[in-house]
């Protein structure tokens, strides 16, 4: 088994960071370089893949690319049927001893749809995992709010749960990100009013992108949310700039 | 005001990543080379920087270093003093029109000493922060522990908070990091005993550095802890590799 492990390719899952394509790794760069096959996840019907273009200035053009569509509704719990099919593609590289780069948005390990690549082939492969900049570093210093310091806890809540779990869990926290808030903006507003936070809580859009949007949530003007925002309520730390 | 602070240097907080120098980003790389001041935590009698040594081979010898000398235990919340005497160093450079560079393990935002650098400072200068590679991601890569994932709900939580606190957080978290274990490693484990949790609990020192070590909580010979290092406890994700 071991030596079957040695003559297949290596399996690398890459953060390329949350969005500034400068905010990628010198080893994410030089994984990404080196090896022949590059595989990322793209929304079907969603334009290009967020994670290819943060890569782009360094895939060069002679890469075997692999798009991971994948269909699903992003609030819903993946298609394993996608995630089935394109690790049999990566399988078949890995097989002719190619490296595989699946690249992946923020840090692969944090909420990142290559924990699905990941679960299917590293049981067979030999697999690395490169660390990327996650989300909630750039949102933290986007928006100048220290996310957390000395013995204070820290928590992250996907939006989606329930709203009485979600209250109960921010009632309790300290210092606070709420994630995938899309369509729950309102409702995560209703809790955030009723635990008296709405001033301490700050929206966060496409961090250290282009079109990045920082509001304070009681601002009047926020009424709609992207799937990939947060927003921020570090009970103890001020500080919005 | 506003000219007041266009005439000034810029403060950058600055993250390195956790310890393999190649987990630095380009935006940290280009940063670091560029301004005039670096700036780093140095623990009294504790050897030289980390994380200046992450970054070293960026930082030419025509540069100011500044050591932000904390003779702290690390358990206790730092001496204030240190604080406001190196912020008064990095204001003079600032008043000068120098850019300094404050470099931070991991994230700045995320448990750095940064932050008390901010705090003094950011409201008086233009400051920016330069999200980096956070401990958490580079331990999960490490183990080959998928950390969190869909709707799951995620945790940190530093082990010198009191112990029937730590138990209670336990018991309602989904996916955990129990940080800054140090002397605290026989109460996590006892914890861990009462709640089922001890075969699901990995423990990772230095992660990504040479010196990195890995074990399950339960191994029999894990009975110390530096400092910088977590235990992982995600009870729906399997995979130690």
């Amino acid at each position: 088994m071991a030596l079957e492990k040695k003559l297949t390719g290596t399996l690398y899952g890459v953060g390329v960071g949350p969005g500034d394509p400068e905010l990628i790794t010198l080893k994410a760069v030089r994984l990404i370089r080196s090896a022949k096959v590059i595989a990322y996840p793209k929304l079907t019907g969603g334009g290009p893949s967020l994670a290819r273009s943060i890569a782009a200035e360094h895939i060069s053009t002679d890469k075997i690319e692999i798009s991971i569509e994948t269909p699903m509704l992003p609030e819903k719990f993946p298609d394993p049927n996608v995630y089935d099919r394109c690790s049999d593609v990566i399988s078949g590289h890995l097989e002719n001893g190619q490296d595989v780069a699946v690249l992946c948005e923020g840090d692969p390990f944090f909420y990142g749809s290559f924990i699905y690549i990941f679960e299917r082939l590293a049981p067979k492969y030999i697999t690395k995992v490169i660390a990327g900049v996650s989300s909630l570093g750039a949102c933290a210093g986007a928006a100048g709010i220290p996310l957390v310091s000395g013995n204070q806890r820290f928590e992250v809540i996907p939006a989606p749960i329930g709203e009485s779990l979600l209250e109960k869990r921010l009632m309790a926290a300290e210092s606070v990100a709420v994630i995938k808030i899309g369509r729950h903006l309102e409702k995560v507003k209703r809790i955030l009013f009723r635990l008296d936070l709405l001033d301490k809580a700050i929206f966060i859009e496409r961090a250290t992108m282009k079109n990045q949007k920082i509001k304070r949530v009681s601002d009047p003007t926020l009424k709609k949310s992207a799937y990939f925002s947060m927003i921020l309520i570090c009970k103890y730390n001020q500080g919005f700039q």
